[in-house]
């Protein structure tokens, strides 16, 4: 009988095939099955051996599966799919609509207290490691100010968004912090700034044959909500170029706290993420996660928590003696 | 009745005044006593109303404080004060002596498991803080390297080193990390690095009337353990400037994760502190796991707890559901 925490996937995506591959980096856990909403035998998984299963009979599978690492947008799946599974699995998911997670939460609680089981929501980088950085940051800094800048990354919505302009016929997008604002946050001149001076966003575009250059710059710049608020730049590629050049899905950022001991000293603590790929550095969080809810059920840890409530020793397959011995 | 944390403090040095000081950011604790080795009559403090007792009295106090911070010195005093306070009060402590931690833990462990206390040892940014970087770094990236740089910061230890060479009058020593070392770092190309690659040594010395700055400087650049194995720079200062440019406690410093994800995507987490006051700073830490070491012995999590078993949440005034609310 094995002694691995024994994994599945729910949801074949680029993260599901992230977290496939980030299992292979941890030897204490494994891989026991893929489900899916698609057909089972149009997945070609990475893994020999492991089984693809219909997502709507994954009910059956609650005595061969400690914990589920949901795979599936925060948008529209994982609304009714995080209570669904959390009533026969210990799950974690990397919900990620900010302003949505306390009804998610409340949603995803009640159905793993009734079932006993643990879901740990909203993990990855942000929300995940991130927001762990805000708490720690003003914990030991209560009089100071918390910054986060994001990139330089590809923002897979404001890409979506070009898109969907006329004359565009492919794009990317990428959102840079403003390197003269980070450098006032890390001086810890605690500054207000407003959108604009915080990030800028960068595009390159693919025109459609005979679309008007101008034109399409300026609906990508003057677009409410992505662009207005923001200086944009917009660059002109071929699709050759776009296709050699963008399709890596780098992203980062910092979250850096500014803050004053009470006898007036500068403190300024900063953490920052350089991802050469987003998608699979999120996969690789879940998992390290997921050995953690496991634990915490069955150390009795049940209902819907976040990573504000996982002890940080739970994370690694060293025992508490090693990580004493080796890491303070 | 007062439903704030009461604290007490064990120890009136640098760390004893910045928790002081630290206890006025933090509206829901109050600092109830101060207990000192000394003539209590002594101390003069820096709140109004705050008692002073002797340490030897405190026992008498059991009943009245809530979590007690231990304020003395690693090498010496804590390793006697941390087992037999936690005999009596829920502790929090900045034993820093990383090589020795499994046995110090090891010995307040028993203390505390037999009074029903909690202590939290080890607390501050190394160890502490940097120890949960390294912890959550390798385990979202259990393929990478690990790296810690400090400074630029004073050290205590070597600016007493400096201090003891015969025909020195004073005198400090800066760490300071190698720039090109970290740059190679924070590029992802995980190079395997010397002591003499990672960090250097800045020394400001003052010497006695007609010492020799020759033999001083040898005398330094040539002592084991300290300074040998270190590219060191020693300059020469007056007094008046040694007392007017270096009377600051700075630091800070660095734990960088570089590491691959499985399908080879370059991946760096970087934790950076630049500190005004390390002491302040520390002390900041400090309070910041006394409300957390509180509220672990509430919930019944007894024994000897380092920040890798502490829920981060728990470090922070406020709810649950507001914590969710605003950083996640």
């Amino acid at each position: 009988m094995s002694s691995k925490i024994r994994v599945g996937i729910a949801g074949y995506g680029n993260l599901g095939r992230g977290v496939e591959l980030s299992l292979a980096q941890n030897p204490d856990m494994e891989l026991v099955g893929v489900f899916t909403r698609r057909d089972p035998a149009s997945l070609q998984l990475q893994s020999a051996g492991v089984p693809v299963r219909a997502l709507d009979q994954i009910e059956h599978y609650r005595n061969d599966i400690d914990v589920l690492i949901l795979c599936s947008g925060s948008k529209n799946d994982l609304p009714e799919q995080g209570p669904a599974l959390a009533r026969w699995f210990t799950t974690v998911d990397s919900f990620d609509t900010h302003a949505r997670v306390p009804e998610y939460y409340a949603a995803v609680d009640a159905a793993a207290q009734g079932a006993g089981t643990t879901a740990l929501i909203a993990v990855g980088w942000d929300p995940g490691l991130f927001s762990l950085n805000r708490l720690y940051g003003e914990c030991v800094l209560p009089v100071g100010q918390t910054y986060t800048f994001w990139g330089k990354g590809l923002s897979q919505g404001h890409s979506d968004a070009i898109r969907r302009v006329a004359g565009v016929a492919g794009g990317v997008q990428y959102t840079l912090p403003v390197e003269a604002a980070v450098q006032r946050v890390r001086n810890g001149e605690q500054p207000e700034l407003s959108t604009r001076e915080k990030h800028k966003r960068q595009c390159f575009v693919v025109l459609e044959q005979g679309a008007d250059a101008d034109a399409v710059r300026e609906a990508i710049v003057t677009m409410p909500d992505y662009f207005a608020d923001y200086d944009t730049e917009v660059n002109f590629i071929d699709a050759q170029t776009l296709a050699r050049d963008h399709a890596a899905m780098p992203h980062g950022g910092f979250v850096i706290r500014s803050g004053q001991s009470a006898a007036g000293s500068q403190q300024v603590v900063e953490y920052g993420l350089k991802l050469g790929s987003n998608p699979e550095f999120t996969s690789s969080v879940l998992v390290a996660y997921a050995r953690a809810a496991y634990r915490m059920n069955k150390n009795g840890q049940i209902g819907a928590q976040t990573v504000l409530d996982v002890p940080p020793g739970l994370l690694s397959p060293k025992s508490p003696a090693q990580l004493r011995k080796e890491l303070l």
